[in-house]
């Protein structure tokens, strides 16, 4: 188990096609320190005005060894940061950060602002990647202001400074990223919205890569489209619509042309929109040609070998939908542009083809529209990370649950993970599964999996969210019959007595564990229940168990609070019962390891068998 | 406390000074049933197709009537259905619905579509007005689609629609009207970015009243100014650069002209803007001329007195603020587009000047806002409704707790209430208190709001939440000098045994009450407990209880599930400690009155005492 965010990681890779090894490409430093020249010295942005012109095109092919470097020690964002050095080497030699304040959104997009602001070792030298994280983090840098890790959210946050600085009567820019496919999240929108608003200093730069992670969908990509093709002269120009005084640089990865135009907006004193047009992947071939494979990899993209393909949960569903689609059904699977996590790949589109949408970055929009979908008998399957399915929670409870409409969503990678803070994926059953009328289903083997998908795809009574589960593939060989539609039934894998354990979705083996290493240590047989149904308490069941057991334990993969086994402690309230929860508390963690996470919440099967002999006594 | 939504609603009734009395009307019915003309003849869409112009006219007078009347009985939102009654008319004139469908968005301007569809007793009737809610419902009619109350939604979910119609081979219109200030939220931008992809039928109706709620702010609005300025013919066009056909009608509020421009379109093969200049409030003057205290009001309107001013948590709260502008603090005042709510009227606007914003029905970038304000050091205070904050979890979660961001946010008409399904406030505690970092306060009185509220401002070291009391001001007269900066410390009002009753917010006076009737029935003198916090449990003072007491009882104005309650029962869940919960169950409840509520949650003192005594037995 600990190694479920590695596998999910690979899984990605492999299904993203995230091959280089038979590629052409200019760079050739691997694991190795880089050796760096102009980079060296570079302490911090003071440095970088002192560069001339020919010095910082040097400095730009640094800071490109220095992202490779790091992507293929450890992993991370590549596109993005290769396309946006420039952008970054213009914007320090113009502005005075940090009373200059610049925001960067998708803050995945930080890599050379790092390296230009003290963080370079970072990025040079592998032993020293994991200090810094991939995203923008006050804690690091005083050129950081917010940490930042989902996106949409730089040009709300950054009207709330210059209002700030606008109230305190202070004078200086602030300056806000944004870029990368983070324009079609309605935050963004909103904050543009808001930003015209302010009668005083505000600019934009807005980063057009041409690309989302996958390529961009929607209107203002349109738009963006032809005002590029129009060296930003279009009629048609949504920015201007908005009230933004508007500039386009066409050269987006030229040092000097930035410079010249960041120097004219620097001090103004009106909202105003940078439009560049930058190249992502830039200075790396592959990342170039393959845009969408090489946004985020894992490491060792430099030389990896192909590996044979396995089956996985993403196969497992692709395979699910693309049978349906052969079938003529009105299925639709969905994706708010992350469809690589879901092998949701070129070659998927393709054979999907009208039955496959990506909505862009925006998830409200992909609720809603699965939620119409359902309400005029299409049949949608929404697919969405766990950490970014809290950027809809209105659309769930009000558009989707409020409807009853019968869609499906499928919640990837949620559980405990070692991600960096910003994309933790612990919070999604506190999340969705207090929301009235929609049934949470964690299914812990591929055959209740694929009940599970198969009863929901064809049910039309309730929208349906099931938690895919992560790391490898279990399969127990035998067809799950199971009827669905009869709610909050969970199923006595085991029966014993004493003790009961209810180990849900992911950490249904931990259970077994348990139940055996319970067995061995005091001998106790213990009842193994796999509760299948977020969302509610089998209760026939809780109350039965207390003919002949004296302790619960319920084992969810994410946050206590809130989450599943409250709702089974609650059921117990007011009986002899000892219920003890285990999961994860209620805070943020940044990149601490699995083992140690585990440790943390007594999520082993040593320190759970403790726990229960310490209740037993 | 049954009386609580009524007295909210009175308060905001009286702050936005909603005194018709003395204005003179064209209006004459008040609450008799009004007799109708052409209205009588109107069954279903059909008999509209028949009528003449002239008798279009004269059924928008009736429609108004019916408008008026039903308001004036029970309340609702006056001003945006009055201002939309010829464009539903020509709506039903041009198009066939139900196989041609129509989604009304801030689905309050549904009124006139309810009247043409079969429900016109609803408006003309007294006696018939509770059975028609004042939001759409397919439950009521198959001429509507969707349960629909928070606003922003109509072009995403009509997006679903329409490409379900597509995938199936099915011809027909697929008609989203939006406006009355839904544009500024990010579902709506979302839903426009993917709509304008649609290579098929889709029409978007936008109503532009040139208000939301309160007058409109935000760069789109001064677009939608530009078009109605140059008769839509300015060179800023945001829906046209978005990828949209783009019409305009000035007179929104012409039938023929309506149904003109809406016969251009229909059949449309192209995503579509028709973009109609209407006057909210039209054929009531006052709603005209004051068209943010005509937007929704209470029953009564026609002949409302003035009434005295009272002290409200509402003064209490913008006196507060006023006195900090006064003392040249960098305050600001946040509202989504909900002023009145707050009693954040016109007058209280003009004192705070640029220390206050209205950031429009936008959630999301509030949040943002509010976090980018707090880090650069000015001290946002965000109101917001509970049914609302909702609209922002990810924002909650990652811009403002994940930095941890001294903002202040307060929630307003957090609990259970008779209000219609779309607009309940029952889920904010599970909402927001499993989220890290965020104190979440629930004040039982007037000394201890302030003191919550001046800490909040003060301090630097967390985003805190306050759940507004609801109802009449209770005052103890003692200032409360409690330092909140120690966290998660419950208060022991009363200190007895056996029983401890840890009674939250709105919900402590109702602790007291169980606590006396526990005495007269029982004898036991039970301990009694402020919580004061709800994001955390006082453990000591919990392992305290176990000394004297066999039974701990919670009581929340809220959901259950995944809310405060299950937080202690989790911390008993070893112990002999009995536990019982008292809340509302996970369900979306339809004006239902409160006394049934508390009846089915066992909320009342002797429901209660007697869940208690079984617990003792």
């Amino acid at each position: 188990m600990v190694k479920k965010l590695l596998i999910a990681m690979l899984a990605l890779a492999m299904t993203q096609g995230a091959f280089a090894a038979d590629k052409k490409t200019n760079v050739t430093d691997k694991k190795e320190t880089t050796s760096m020249t102009i980079l060296d010295k570079i302490n911090s942005p003071e440095d970088v005005k002192k560069l001339s012109s020919k010095e910082m095109v040097e400095l730009s092919d640094d800071i490109r060894k220095g992202i490779i470097n790091r992507v293929n020690t450890i992993g991370g964002h590549l596109g993005p940061d290769l396309g946006i050095v420039e952008a970054t080497i213009a914007l320090h030699y113009v502005f005075n950060s940090p009373e200059d304040k610049i925001v960067f959104d998708v803050s995945h997009q930080v890599y050379p602002h790092k390296m230009l602001t003290g963080r370079k070792q970072g990025f040079t030298d592998p032993a020293n990647h994991p200090e810094i994280s991939g995203y923008s983090n006050p804690a690091e840098s005083q050129h950081d202001h917010f940490i930042i890790g989902h996106t949409s959210t730089s040009v709300s946050l950054a009207t709330g400074l210059a209002k700030a600085r606008d109230l305190k009567g202070e004078k200086y820019n602030v300056v806000a990223l944004i870029g990368d496919g983070s324009l079609s999240g309605g935050e963004a929108y909103e904050g543009f919205n808001n930003a015209a608003e302010l009668d005083s200093n505000m600019i934009i730069i807005v980063n057009d890569n041409e690309m989302s992670i996958a390529p961009n969908y929607g209107g203002l990509y349109k738009n963006l489209a032809e005002l590029r093709q129009t060296k930003g002269k279009a009629q048609n120009n949504v920015f201007k619509a908005l009230g933004f005084e508007y500039y386009y640089v066409e050269e987006g990865n030229d040092v000097e042309k930035l410079i010249s135009a960041f120097k004219k907006v620097k001090n103004t004193k009106k909202p105003t929109v940078v439009h560049i047009h930058t190249l992502k992947g830039k200075g790396y071939e592959p990342a170039v040609a393959d845009k969408e494979t090489y946004h985020w990899t894992t490491p060792g993209f430099l030389d990896r070998k192909p590996t044979p393909e396995i089956e996985t949960y993403n196969s497992i569903t692709t395979n699910y939908l693309l049978n349906k689609k052969e079938q003529n059904e009105p299925v639709v699977a969905i994706t708010a542009a992350t469809p690589g996590v879901f092998s949701f790949t070129p070659d998927f589109r393709e054979k999907m083809g009208d039955n496959y949408t990506d909505v862009g970055i925006a998830e409200e929009h992909a609720i809603a529209y699965a939620s119409g979908l359902a309400k005029n008998g299409a049949k949608p399957v929404l697919a969405l990370m766990s950490s970014f399915v809290q950027r809809t929670y209105d659309q769930m409870s009000q558009d989707l649950a409020l409807n009853n409409s019968p869609a499906t969503v499928l919640i990837y990678w949620g559980g405990i993970s070692s991600a960096d803070m910003t994309h933790l994926c612990t919070f999604d059953i506190p999340l969705i599964s207090n929301i009235p009328n929609i049934v949470y289903l964690a299914p812990t083997n591929k055959e209740e999996y694929l009940a599970m998908l198969d009863w929901s795809y064809n049910q039309k009574d309730y929208p349906v969210f099931i938690r895919v589960p992560a790391g490898e593939v279990i399969s127990t060989g035998e067809k799950d019959t199971t009827d669905y539609s009869i709610l909050n039934k969970y199923k006595v894998v085991s029966k014993g007595e004493k003790v009961a354990i209810i180990a849900a979705g992911n950490f249904f083996q931990l259970g077994q564990q348990v139940k055996d290493e319970l067995k061995k240590e005091t001998g106790i047989n213990a009842t193994l229940i796999n509760p299948r149904f977020l969302t509610g308490v089998d209760q026939g069941l809780l109350e039965n168990l207390k003919q002949d057991h004296t302790v619960v334990i319920t084992l969810e993969d994410g946050e206590l609070n809130g989450g599943f086994g409250e709702k089974v402690t609650r059921y117990y309230g007011n009986s002899n019962m000892k219920v003890l929860n285990f999961g994860a508390r209620k805070e943020f963690t940044d990149r601490v390891p699995l083992e140690e996470l585990y440790k943390r919440y007594h999520l082993t099967k040593e320190l759970i068998v403790e726990d229960i002999k310490n209740c037993l006594k």
